[in-house]
């Protein structure tokens, strides 16, 4: 049984500001409970219900987390997820250490990024197209947002990332190219991209703001067929880093 | 003032089989609105804020709806919409005619997409690539839900589509090539798209079921860079329309 005083607290993990307090954020469901515990990162709390348990129990071996067998209404009490028979896990979150494009190395660039759903399906597609770091404004929504941690699909786990003065962290590397996403830029289609560079992605509204878009060197555009207004920042992530590797074979 | 019926009438309109009985959807907020009534769509009612109805009084006047003046709280508790201070309307449900593949013309097939939202971005995206018309399992999720519509944001207005056996419309047009996303197909890369075809995407979990699979010419893969397991059912069509239009260039 989950006690209440447990419960709470892994009900105060849903907020920011107690993540913060407490360093720790929530994983939830089979899949990403099963990720987080072979991941490296350490694992702390681990509610399971019983069936969950029996058949992973050898999954915790290296991370040692306090184990609680509970009942899915306890994880559904606790948790955010309307329905979770499965688990749930506490994790540490880890510390924010400032990430560079290493050469042959793309870093995607997240300025202002609000919505949890498309950040988790941008760490997606990230580790789909082996993107291993983000850096991200520190108005992007937080990656350690529940939501964004259940749209990620497991993600979360493959890719890093950085909060902090993105245009800072960019002036630094005045050599690596700045790739960004624009209404009037060139066609993804046409451009050769290097094995090199930084792809800024910007707000769901206003795009990338006049601070960074100083910096960005290529400016460019997925170019519209039809009538749509716009695309979607996680649609339009993927289309540019499709081209991207598409480009480089 | 929202009167009791009219309230109950649209609520019934958030439910199919209410939607089927009266031959109506709902079409929400001031984006999705205004494009309704400047469309082929028949506009019955339109409820709209005071606010509203003064800045696009003239968007209404080739369709002439039954028109309400009421209250952000009529919009909210009537619509689906967690906070709406513009516009709903009521808008008539088109008849169900079967759609093919023109020459040079793409055509996209939807074959078991459950969830609304999958849905409404595909329709987006279909509007961004130029494609005009979709065809959908009578498994697909319910066009006219409001999830959809709104999802799509204005896109079903320039999008036609049809429900019936994909299967069977398929057969009776052998000539025209069939592409299909699988896990095992061609690279996306690497293919020279015809001009004319239909381009069938699969259910969220299952893929392509096996009666429309052996329907299908060209099978093609989207290449993995990375680790992450799978990609969006929205983001995969995405992708693909992309490089579809990019080897037609």
């Amino acid at each position: 049984m989950l006690s209440k005083n447990l419960s709470k607290f892994i009900q105060s993990l849903h907020q920011k500001k107690y993540r913060q307090e407490h360093g720790a954020f929530l994983v939830e469901g089979a899949k990403s409970v099963r990720e987080v515990l072979a991941s490296g990162f350490q694992v702390d709390i681990l509610l399971a219900t019983e069936a969950f348990y029996k058949e992973n129990d050898r999954l915790s071996d290296n991370q040692r987390p306090r184990i609680e067998i509970v009942t899915p209404a306890d994880l559904e009490r606790a948790g955010t997820l309307e329905s979770n028979n499965t688990a749930l896990a506490v994790v540490k979150i880890k510390e924010n250490r400032p990430l560079i494009a290493e050469p042959n190395e793309w870093v995607l660039v997240l300025d202002d990024i609000r919505d949890p759903g498309n950040l988790g399906t941008i760490l997606r597609i990230a580790d789909w197209y082996g993107i291993r770091k983000i850096i991200c404004s520190d108005t992007t929504a937080d990656v350690y947002n529940p939501k964004v941690i259940s749209a990620s699909k497991g993600s979360f786990t493959r890719v890093a990332w950085w909060y902090g003065d993105i245009a800072g962290q960019l002036k630094q590397h005045p050599d690596v190219p700045v790739y960004g996403a624009f209404l009037d830029g060139s066609d993804v289609h046409r451009i050769t991209f290097g094995r090199t560079g930084y792809l800024v992605m910007g707000n769901e509204s206003n795009g990338i703001g006049p601070e960074v878009a100083a910096l960005v060197s290529q400016r460019i555009t997925i170019p519209r067929y039809g009538e749509a207004e716009s695309l979607n920042v996680g649609i339009a992530t993927a289309i540019i880093l499709d081209n991207w590797r598409r480009s480089l074979t």
